[in-house]
Parts: C-alpha cells; sequence; structure tokens
C-alpha cells in the first residue's frame, strides 16, 4: 500500500519523460509546452489508488495513469482558448505562445495519443476501460459546452442543481473515471467500481466548492492567487449562485447591481454581501455534505478498512487545503 | 462481391442515423451539421472494400467504417476553423453557423466518439485496428500543422517532395488504413495489408493532383467550382510548386511578379503560364505515375484478380473524374 504522496512520486518519474517526437516543432512544441506547465498529476495518482484499493499495482495502471493525464491536458489546451485565458500557473498559455491553429492541433493530436497509451493494456479489459474513459471523455465535452452556454446566461437565470450537474461533468467524471479505471485493472467487481466512481464523483464537487471558497475568503498568500478573481470577472461560482438564491430581495439588487457596475471596491462589497448572507458558512456545510457523501460510498466497498486508507487521506489533503 | 457504388448505397443507409443524443443542444446541433453536409463517404466504402479482398463483409467492418468517416468529419470541422473557411458544400461551415466554441468542442466529442465506434469491433483484432488507426489519426494532424507551416512560406522555398508528404499525410494516410483496417477485419496477412495500405496511399496523392488540375484545367461547371480558385488565393498546389520549379527564369519571374501583385487577371495569366510550361501535361503525367504505383502494390497482394476488380475501378472512378 502507497500513500498518495509515494505514488505522486513515483508517477512523477515515470512521467517524466518526451511524450512526441521532434517534428512536425510547431505541434509538438505545443503539445509539450503544457505538460511543461506542470501540475498535481491527481487523475493518475487515482488510477493508480484505484487499482491498488484491490490488488497491487499493475503496470498497466501507469499506462492508463498516463492516458488520463495528457486527456486532462488535451482539455486544459482547448478550454484556455475558448476562454481566451493568457496564463495558467503564471506562465503564459499554448495559444498564447503558439497560436489558435497549433493550440488546436496540439490538443487533437494529444487526444489521439490518449487512445496509444489505452491501447497498450492487457486486452482482457481493453473495452471495458475503453468504455469508463470514454463516457467521461463525452461528458466532460459537454460539460464545457454547458459551462459556454452559461456564461452566456445571467447568473440568476442558472439553477443551482444544473450548475452542480455541470461541475460533475466539466471536472468529476473524470476523476471518478480514473478512479473506476484503475479499480477494472485492480479487478474490482462492478458493485465496488460503482462505489468507487460516485466516491471520485463526490470529492470532485467538494474539490470545486473548496476552491470557489478559496477565491473568496482564502488568503491570497497561500492561495497564490488574487483574492477575488473570481469575483472581478462576475465568474459563475457556486457561491454567487447560491448567495442570489439565499440573499433577501434587498441583498440580491445590490448583488446585481455590483456585477453590472463593477465599481472599483466590487470584490469587498461582494464579499461583505456574502458574508451578510453567511455564504461562507454554507458552502463549508455543502463542502462537508459532498465529502461525507462521497465517505458513505467509499464505506460500502468490500475491502478492508486499511486498503482505504490513502483514499480518505487523499480526500482530506485536496478539501483541507488551504491553496 | 460488390462494386463500389453498391457499396456507397449500402453504407449510406447505415450511417443515415442520428450519431449523437439531442443535449447539450449546440455541441450536437454543431457535430450533426457537418455529417448533414454530406460527402462521398469513400473512406469507410474503402473500409468496406478491404474486408471484401479477403473474405465477406462482417458487420466490424461498418463500425470502422462509421468511425473513419466520423474522424474524416472532426478533420473538417477543425480545418475549417483554423483555415477561416465560411462554407463547404456551399453550405456554412460548422464555426460559421455555431461559433468557434462549439466547433472546437464538437470536433473534440466527434474524435473521442470515433472510438466508441471502434471498441465495438471483435476484441481478437481490437489492438491492430487501433494501432493502424491512430497512426493515421496522428499523421492527419502532422500533416495539417505542416500544411499551416507552408502557409507561412513563400511557394519556392517549399520543396516539391515535402509538399507530396504534406499531401500524403493530411489526404491520403486516412485512405489507406481505412483500407487496412478492412483488410484487419478481413484477416489479410500483414504482407497483403501493407501492399492495400501503399495501394490507398498513393490513389490519394493522385487524387489530390487530379483535384489540383480540375480546379486549375477542369470545366467549371462540371467541377461545380469557380476555376482557378486556388490560383486566386495563392494557394500551394502541386501545379504552383511544379510551375515554379519547372519553368524558365523568364516566367518564373513573372509568376512571382503575379502572385505578389494580384492582378485582376491573376487566374487567366497563371493559366496561361502553366500551358506555356506545360504544367497541364505533366499533371497528367504525373497523377498516372501515383496510379501505376497504386497499381503495382494491388498486383502483388495474394488474392485471385477479379476480388481486385472493386478497387481498380474505383481508383479509376476517382482518378478519371471530371468533377
Amino acid at each position: 500500500m502507497h500513500s498518495f504522496q509515494e505514488l505522486t512520486i513515483q508517477f512523477g518519474e515515470h512521467f517524466a519523460k518526451e511524450h512526441f517526437p521532434e517534428k512536425p516543432k510547431k505541434l509538438y512544441d505545443a503539445a509539450s509546452h503544457i505538460l511543461k506547465i506542470g501540475g498535481k498529476r491527481i487523475r493518475p495518482i487515482l488510477a493508480l489508488m484505484g487499482n491498488e484499493l484491490f490488488d497491487t499495482i499493475h503496470p498497466d495502471a501507469y499506462q492508463v495513469g498516463t492516458a488520463v493525464e495528457l486527456f486532462h491536458n488535451f482539455t486544459l489546451v482547448h478550454d484556455d482558448l475558448m476562454d481566451k485565458a493568457p496564463l495558467r500557473r503564471n506562465q503564459p498559455t499554448v495559444h498564447t505562445l503558439y497560436g489558435d491553429t497549433a493550440a488546436i492541433l496540439a490538443g487533437d493530436v494529444m487526444l489521439i495519443n490518449v487512445y496509444e497509451y489505452l491501447n497498450k493494456v492487457q486486452p482482457q479489459y481493453k473495452q471495458k476501460l475503453l468504455a469508463a474513459f470514454n463516457k467521461a471523455a463525452i461528458e466532460v465535452c459537454e460539460g464545457q459546452q454547458i459551462d459556454m452556454d452559461f456564461e452566456e446566461m445571467e447568473p440568476e437565470h442558472v439553477q443551482y442543481d444544473d450548475y452542480v450537474n455541470m461541475i460533475a461533468l466539466k471536472t468529476s467524471v473524470l476523476l471518478a473515471a480514473s478512479l473506476k479505471m484503475g479499480a477494472i485493472i485492480g479487478g474490482g467487481s462492478e458493485y465496488n467500481q460503482e462505489h468507487l466512481y460516485q466516491f471520485g464523483k463526490n470529492v470532485g464537487i467538494a474539490f470545486q466548492i473548496q476552491d470557489d471558497f478559496l477565491d473568496a475568503f482564502g488568503d491570497p498568500e497561500k492561495f497564490g492567487k488574487q483574492q477575488g478573481g473570481d469575483i472581478l470577472v462576475n465568474k459563475k461560482t457556486f457561491l454567487l449562485l447560491k448567495a442570489l438564491e439565499l440573499c433577501n430581495g434587498t441583498q440580491r439588487s445590490k448583488l446585481k447591481e455590483l456585477l453590472a457596475t463593477n465599481p472599483e471596491d466590487k470584490v469587498a462589497q461582494v464579499l461583505e454581501l456574502f458574508h451578510d448572507c453567511q455564504i461562507d458558512q454554507w458552502a463549508e456545510k455543502e463542502k462537508e455534505r459532498f465529502h461525507d457523501l462521497a465517505l458513505e460510498h467509499l464505506e460500502k466497498i468490500a475491502v478492508l478498512s486499511a486498503r482505504k486508507q490513502p483514499l480518505i487521506e487523499l480526500a482530506d489533503f485536496l478539501l483541507k487545503r488551504e491553496h
């Protein structure tokens, strides 16, 4: 059994290689750039942990881990282009450095390479792995489209449950599928796979709530981002949507006015409104609700409790972080 | 044994269905739009013919056919966006109708769906089918990048052999891989698969030469496009690159001047230069050279000649067309 910290180191060493040929240079420089920007490599770690929940780690779990990490990076390249984002982790995004065309093509070629890695696994579970992966991959695209559709809507017209569903598709199903693919390799039963999937999905939603919470209420020095960055650009977040629902008529009008007029002290004023509506307390509770849901699913998985410990610790690490 | 006309009808009926769910509406309307624009469905026909060269058609060949047709349409969506093309087959392109974001996402979700169809085939040849497909798919992206790189270069700096290689990657390898994937399903040996692949690759290059030829010298009424459309936009074609190589110094200077100055009668003047340099005759010969190469590879395939007849007829149909 390995802690997620140990697996992070092991996968990091496995993943630290050139993933692409040299030519065409622009195409593969663009694809390599996003990988060099780095990241927590959380999805491959989940694949390894999903495997180890049931059995010792099979080399195929590393192939699946590489596949899901490449897929995640493909989504970052295309999402940054769609969002016209200039920076990611304080480095220029792919389309900023290499242009829109190379960003589209680099994403495409990364997505195809995902399936090269999935094609390396043993044949007996290839069909199930591909099915689990494709379902999640399609849902990620659907989630991104729904997010783009929401962008064009007034915040008060976006229903909270629809927003949770969008977040689940856009960010959580890939975490869930990574765990499930690991479980397939580890020989977990379909019952166990499903509960592990639900564990991952609920942790993912809780993670996003935490992310929104930190953007508003986190210590900017620890979080490493400008406080209220989401508020500044009127981003639809768990906090904003719930505030519009929970606050009283006067507060709601004030909040909508702030979104529309963009005064200089918008962040401070919105944060004050969030406090008045107790959105910070609500967010803590909502995060715990999804965390608890996740743990209930983990509880139901029929393996010795000790095997679940790394997953419990990982969820704690992700959901109790301050940055 | 079926003629390619019969297979066109059979695949057409198989493919005429809704390929995507209803929601998110914008995403799947965008993806459906490109399929409704239509096309010759040449790649799936090649998959069916590759299968039937060796054995009766297995239902899996239809899954592979659907996969390669979806892939081809994914490339059209992303290429049209990169080229900023307003029209395809006289209909608005996907990004024109649905915006850049939906075009990127629709392409992405189509590419993932390709692998859903490939995952439906029997397990015993899944590994080989995926490997053959992934190789071609990666090469198509590489070809598109090289094409984009050439766009930024002066025509006289693009070497003819590099241009042929780009065309092979961008358009021919998918035709070749479609045949090969059919051959894998039909149980063709690796020797036979390879020669069938080379048949398809060379037909593909000859097809592109014919396309460039028709744009310049075809009957615009039959071809359905403006004569000299490629010349008008200084598109690098087989004809232009070879003309810059074959013509004398005076002609070359004149040609470069025409490209740079864009006079009103540019098309007529460039065509006259092409005639003077006998580029029309060269193109006919060059097309036949690749056609003959293709037939040599077909010759080497160890099956009864009668089984090869539909492929010979298909190549004739594609390469002797006037539109």
